[in-house]
C-alpha cells in the first residue's frame, strides 16, 4: 500500500517480498525475493545495484527483522528507520513496558514473569492478587492479532507457557485486564530532524482478537481528551526515538474525577512501528495516508498534512471470505455502493485472513458504517446485514 | 496513474510501454516494450501468457492506435474499449465535427476545406467571410496541445498546411475562432450497459495552448449553466457509443436571453477518450479518480461516486523545469506546502514537457490556488510566486 504514494513522490521501492506473486510483488516493479531474517538478502536489497546508487534508506513494513543485522548496516552507513533501538519497542513487550513506565506513559499495571517457572508461578499469583481477579498474560515476543495473549484467573492456567518459557520460548509479563470501554488508536509520524505529526484519534473494534472495523474520529470523544491520547503517543514516538510511523493502541477507560464525574482515560496497550492498520482509514480519509507520511518521514523529507477529508470515515476489514475471489464481488460491491472505498489486498482467500479493507467516508456515521461494513459483508460473500449500526456508536 | 486504481481494485494490467524505463513501466509489474501500433506487440499484450487468462478487455491512454487491427480484435473476441467506432471520434477533428452536428451538440462554425489546395483555399476565404475576422484551422489527425492548430485572418496564411493536405498530409478543416470567455471540461464515464457518471464542470486554464491549471468546479457557474453543459457531455458520450472516460473540452461564450441578460453557453471544442490532463484533479479530489473509473468502466463494473470530497481542488501542472530531477524540490515544496498533493511522473526533464501535477483541496479558492500554483512553481524551480491570484478567479 506505499506502492501508489512511493510512485507519486518519485521515489524508487525496492521490496524484499516472501514470494513471487505476493501481494507486494503484483505492485512493486523491483522485488526481490527473500525472507526478512536473511542477512544476504537484506544486504543485496540495499546495494547497488545496474548502476544505480544505494538505497538511501532502509525501512520495515513488520516487525520481524533481525536487529543485530541492522545495526551493522547503520554502522556501515545506511539509514535505517525505525533504527533498532526504537524497533525493539514494539518487538519485546517487556522492553516496551519498562521503557514506557520510565516515560510516564498511561499503562496498565503490569509485571515480567521470572522464566524460573515456579518462580514465575509465584509472581502471578501474586499479581492476581493485586488485581484482584482476572490478568493478561502475554508471550514478550512473536504475539500478534491476538496470538501470544491468553486471559487467566489462576496461575495454573499459564503453566504451559511458563514452561515453555523455562525452556527456552519467549519471556513472559502479565498485565492487568483493563476494563477497558473500548480501543482507541493514535497514529504519529516523526521524521529524524525532529518533526511530528499525528492523526485525530480513532476508535479500533475487535472481533476475535482482531481488528475488524476503525471508525475515525473516535466518536463522543472531547478534544481534551482526544488531546491527551495524542500527546501521549507523541511523548512515546519522542522517547523511543521513532521515525516513521508509529501506530500506539490505548484502552479507554473510565475513570472519576474529585467530584465523582466520569472522565475518560487510555492506557497503552501495543506498540506498531510501521503503517498500521489501524491506519488504513487515511488512504481515503486524510489529506496525506499513512503510507506516503511513512515515506516521506523515513526519507526525512516535511511530513504532510493529516487532516481529515470527511467529517467520518469508516475502515471495515474483510477477514476471510466465502468467494473463490474476492474480485468476484465487485459488480455487487460496487453497484450497492458506489462511494465504497475498496482496496483488496491480491491475496489467496484462506479463513480469517486479512484480504482487502473497505473505506467509506461521509456526514452521517451511522450510514457511513451501514456502507462500509455492507460493503465488507459482501467481500466476505455474505448478505447484506440488516442493520449492524448499534445505537451506542450511531452519531 | 492508473496503477494504483488497478491494485486496489484486484486488476491486472498488461502496458504495452514505449520504453523500459518510462512512466508507467516504473509502476506497473507486467510491461511488455512496443509501440502502440505494431500489431505484433499488440496482439501479444492481450494473449493468454504463463498460464494467464487473455485479457479481459483492451483500453487505452492515448488516442494513436491501429483501428484496423482493433476492429480485428473486437471480430476476434477481445473487448475493445472505446471501441474503434467511438475512438474514431477522438482521432479525426472531421469525423468529430460531423457527427457532433448530426447530434445537434453545440460547435462552433466549422467547415471541411477540401483536399485539392485551390478548392481548399476558395473555401478558406469564402469561411473567413462568413465568420467576418479570424479563423481557426486544425489539422484533421495529429493534433495535441496546441500543435496541428493556427489561427488565420486570411487563406494565405494556411498555403503551406493546405499544399501539405494536397500531398497527402493530414486533411484540415477550419472552425470560427470562438470569443470564448473561457474553457470549460466535463469528464464523463460511461460503461457498455449504459450507466453514464459526470464530475463537477471544471474551468481550464491554457497557457501556450497547453492547460496549466485545472479548477474544480468551475467558479461562478449556476447549477443551469453547470447542467447544460453535462447534459451536452452525456449526449455526446451517449451519441457516441464512448466506453471509459470521455474528456469534453468546451469554449465558454457569453450569449444574451432576449431581454438583453448575459447568460453564458458551451460550444465544444475538442473530444479526449481516455483519463484526461483536465481530470487529474479527481485523483484527490473526487471520491471516485478518473482512472479507477475508466478502469471500472472498460471492465462493464458499476461506476463510482464522483462529488467532490472538498469545496474546491486546484490542479496545476508542471510543465518543464530548469531543476535536473524535480525530486529535488521536494523538501521545499512539502515543506512550503504540507497538503500539496504531488504526483511526479518520472519522467527526465525536458523544455515544456508534463513532468508533474499537484492537486490542493480546499474551502478558500484563492488560498488553493495560490498553494497549487506555488507547489508547481517550486517544481518548475521557480521561487514562490508573489501573488498569482487574478482578481476574476478568486472566490
Amino acid at each position: 500500500m506505499m506502492a501508489p504514494a512511493a510512485g507519486e513522490l518519485g521515489v524508487h521501492l525496492r521490496v524484499l517480498v516472501e514470494a513471487p506473486g505476493s501481494s507486494a510483488a503484483q505492485v512493486v516493479t523491483d522485488a526481490p525475493v527473500g525472507a526478512a531474517g536473511d542477512e544476504a538478502a537484506v544486504r543485496e536489497l540495499i546495494a547497488p545495484t545496474d548502476g544505480r546508487p544505494p538505497a538511501d534508506v532502509l525501512t520495515f513494513e513488520h516487525e520481524h527483522v533481525p536487529n543485530d543485522l541492522l545495526a551493522d548496516l547503520i554502522a556501515h552507513g545506511t539509514p535505517v528507520r525505525p533504527a533498532p533501538h526504537a524497533l525493539v519497542q514494539a518487538q519485546d513487550k517487556i522492553v516496551m513496558r519498562r521503557r514506557l513506565t520510565e516515560l510516564g506513559a498511561p499503562c496498565p499495571r503490569w509485571a515480567p514473569l521470572p522464566v524460573d517457572p515456579e518462580a514465575g508461578h509465584a509472581r502471578l499469583v501474586e499479581f492476581l492478587a493485586e488485581v484482584g481477579g482476572q490478568a493478561v498474560v502475554k508471550t514478550s515476543r512473536g504475539g500478534y492479532d491476538g496470538k501470544g495473549v491468553r486471559v487467566v484467573s489462576s496461575a495454573d492456567e499459564a503453566a504451559d507457557w511458563l514452561a515453555a518459557a523455562a525452556a527456552g520460548g519467549p519471556q513472559l509479563l502479565v498485565e492487568e485486564k483493563v476494563p477497558f470501554t473500548r480501543e482507541l488508536a493514535v497514529l504519529v509520524a516523526r521524521r529524524p530532524s525532529g518533526e511530528v505529526r499525528t492523526w485525530p484519534v480513532v476508535e479500533s473494534i475487535q472481533r476475535d482478537g482482531v481488528c475488524s472495523e476503525v471508525v475515525a474520529p473516535a466518536p463522543d470523544l472531547t478534544e481534551a481528551e482526544a488531546e491527551e491520547a495524542r500527546t501521549a503517543a507523541v511523548a512515546i514516538a519522542e522517547g523511543l526515538d521513532v521515525t516513521g510511523v508509529l501506530a500506539v493502541e490505548m484502552f479507554e477507560v473510565l475513570d472519576s474525577t474529585g467530584d465523582g464525574r466520569p472522565v475518560r482515560r487510555v492506557l497503552v496497550n501495543e506498540l506498531a512501528m510501521r503503517p498500521h492498520n489501524s491506519g488504513h482509514w487515511t488512504i481515503d480519509g486524510s489529506v496525506t495516508s499513512q503510507f506516503e507520511q511513512h515515506l516521506r518521514a523515513v526519507l526525512d523529507l516535511p511530513l504532510g498534512d493529516t487532516s481529515p477529508t470527511a467529517p467520518w470515515t469508516v475502515m471495515a476489514n474483510v477477514l476471510g471470505s466465502s468467494l473463490p475471489r474476492l474480485t468476484d464481488a465487485l459488480p455487487a460491491v460496487l453497484g450497492a455502493f458506489p462511494d465504497a472505498r475498496v482496496n483488496l489486498y491480491g491475496k489467496d482467500v484462506r479463513p480469517g485472513r486479512k484480504l482487502a479493507h473497505v473505506n467509506v467516508s461521509g456526514h452521517d456515521l451511522g450510514e457511513v458504517r451501514r456502507r462500509a461494513l455492507g460493503a465488507a459483508a459482501l467481500l466476505r460473500g455474505e448478505s447484506l446485514p440488516e442493520n449492524p449500526t448499534t445505537d451506542e456508536t450511531k452519531a
